[in-house]
């Protein structure tokens, strides 16, 4: 309910989290570009750029030589080096972790390969916690981190990050983003979000589906996972479990058992696993380089794998044409593994599209693979990181962010 | 993007919409309820429900005795006998149209039984138009139309009603809306939403559904539609025409034909003509007493109508269990002839659910039959309806309200 206008400073916080969205997105931008994107005069975008800048958030800049007259628009860069967040990624078969600036460079990697099963919550964190440690050590030492990141493929409880179901893993209810918090000593809390809901968020603000409204993210590897946008938000639902798309039952009389107890599952029918077995290749391929080995083997010519790919692809189809006619999105995004599955049977998929999907709703559809390929999941942990400073950015700056020097132990 | 705060006059327009939208969803109300609920103090309630009952909107009287000591806080009650919105609902098999008073009350209601195929737009609009001129001749003579709402059984597109896709009456394109605000002649627009959209949206705001902020409204009768609430908003998609639950494929190896041109969507295993088939009453049934006629003799024992219904209901159960997976709903509910379906399979459906949910996905999720019944949709044609005077209302009433006598010709 609104009580009264916004006061002038609510205003000026909202448009300096505006502004530093733009150059965070965008990239550099002009004063020019940034009045004209915020429909503000001059004026007050050298207001805004001057506190940003004084606060270290950005740095304004001569343009490179324009080629017109005049006095040149100055320039209004994200403080990429100096300003970060920290981005970790749990995936199924390993864990990455990166150091990624404001603006989305990716300023430092690491990775390790995890066990398939038996990781604890111990092992985790602290193997993610050592590769902050080192990370932070090789920042510059007026670095600031002033966000923290995580997704996990698994269902995530949103207010703690607690893991509630984390099937790869084993993991129930593992207080993952609290014990991880604790481990990294920053003093800032992790937000934690399910891998397949940071792909969809990635896509739409950095990838291909920048500037859709409505789309549909598949995201698959040993199981298939996804983030749909509605309306331009992640549709998360009551507990914010909502989007397991890879649970919608496709095939109800003979399907293959699921990892949910359920069978026929949309991720039980174009997994990884469903690929190498329709192959053939169970008893040599496993996990996602054995599912990479049969799309190969269909590129060079192997008929099984080709009946493989198009017997998944129509699985992959009839969830695709059922997600279609919900949503009514403007894009389908094919992620992780899929991309993969979805280039081997597009053919498939499509022809299904053609028949299950009722005429008016497919009128604008695009099919597409991920952008950000792989890393799409970890470039949305790192989006979730900077969610904090875009909306406060000089209150976050000032009390909630941590020195690189604060996790040196 | 915020480019000031917002002015006095938007704030204040913004409280009258509100304060209008209190009373007509709430009823009557003391101006100490308003107060509390709006978060305002009593001086500027009191200057609001001045200027909304000098308009016209609503009226100020002393409550029945409250037994306490003290001055009484006025009650704010709507002008339901003197302000109102035409309410339409094109069916499958008939044709409904009300007077609604403002705060919801049916003052007038009409209906004819439609030809199950064949009738053409004119045929339509011109039942609705006589309905129309003869609730408005026997409307007081300073009553005053402030909106006019329609629900159609197919997909319409949202900006001008036209029906792009009618099924049930073999329509494509017809312009529907535009025609029927012609035939009216109150010089107020038509707003047209899909039945089963606008069933969830009475559901959601005066029936089972209020205070949910993601449900699933699940309408069956010849097909299957859906309204879909996503963090309190009905999903609409990038054209309008999301929610096609009815066309999700459940049944791909020997599934019924549907109309839309596939086989084993979940209208064509759940919907009526499926449930007197199982039942093996199609020689004898048909339609929607068909339907009930099997519903019946299950309740009275009939071993094979309650063969049929639980065959139906693992359909069912298999369709919503997927809703609940995708949208981790707070609520699901059943309208329409499925209210009959669902209360006679209860079983199969939880079943269903039970087997097909993930876990966390199911914790909180409940599954109840529409309040509203058969006039869920109607109440939702009159809910879009009165939508542009609870936004504007002393706008509405200035320039955009259709007098009763208007439609006298």
């Amino acid at each position: 309910m609104l009580k009264a206008g916004r006061s002038q400073e609510e205003i000026r916080q909202h448009n300096l989290g505006a502004l530093l969205r733009h150059v965070h997105l965008g990239g550099p931008l002009s004063r020019t570009e940034l009045a004209d994107l915020m429909g503000l005069n001059r004026s007050t975008i050298m207001g805004l750029t001057g506190e940003l800048t004084a606060a270290g958030l950005v740095r304004e800049e001569l343009p490179k030589d324009t080629g017109r007259a005049g006095r040149p628009s100055l320039v209004v860069r994200p403080e990429s080096d100096r300003v970060y967040v920290l981005a970790f990624d749990v995936r199924v078969d390993r864990l990455v972790a990166a150091r990624v600036g404001l603006g989305g460079t990716v300023l430092d990697r690491r990775e390790a390969v995890r066990p398939r099963a038996g990781a604890d919550l111990d092992d985790v964190v602290g193997t993610l916690a050592g590769f902050a440690r080192r990370m932070h050590r090789e920042a510059p030492p007026d670095a600031v981190c002033v966000g923290v990141g995580a997704a996990y493929c698994g269902m995530i409880r949103p207010g703690d990050g607690m893991v509630r179901f984390g099937p790869n893993m084993g993991w129930v209810d593992q207080a993952f983003g609290t014990e991880l918090g604790h481990r990294l000593g920053l003093g800032l809390p992790v937000a934690v979000g399910n891998e397949a809901h940071l792909g969809a968020l990635a896509e739409h603000e950095r990838g291909v589906g920048v500037g859709f409204q409505n789309l549909v993210y598949l995201h698959g590897d040993v199981g298939v996972g996804g983030g749909i946008i509605v309306g331009g938000k992640l549709l998360d639902g009551d507990g914010g479990y909502g989007c397991e798309l890879g649970h919608m039952m496709v095939n109800p009389y003979n399907g293959r058992p699921c990892g949910c107890g359920s069978r026929g599952c949309l991720e039980a029918e174009v997994g990884e696993q469903a690929l190498i077995d329709a192959a053939g290749r169970s008893a040599e391929l496993s996990g996602r380089e054995g599912a990479r080995a049969v799309v190969d083997a269909a590129g060079r010519g192997d008929v099984a794998a080709q009946d493989a790919l198009r017997r998944i692809g129509d699985w992959l189809g009839i969830g695709v044409a059922n997600l279609i006619n919900l949503f009514n999105p403007g894009l389908v995004i094919f992620g992780g593994m899929l991309r993969e599955v979805y280039q081997g049977s597009a053919a498939q998929v499509h022809s299904r599209v053609e028949a299950n999907v009722l005429v008016i709703s497919r009128e604008r559809v695009r099919l597409r693979t991920s952008a950000l390929g792989d890393d799409a999941t970890l470039t949305g942990a790192a989006e979730l990181a900077f969610a904090e400073v875009l909306a406060n950015p000089l209150e976050v700056l000032a009390h909630g962010a941590g020195r690189a020097g604060a996790g040196r132990a």
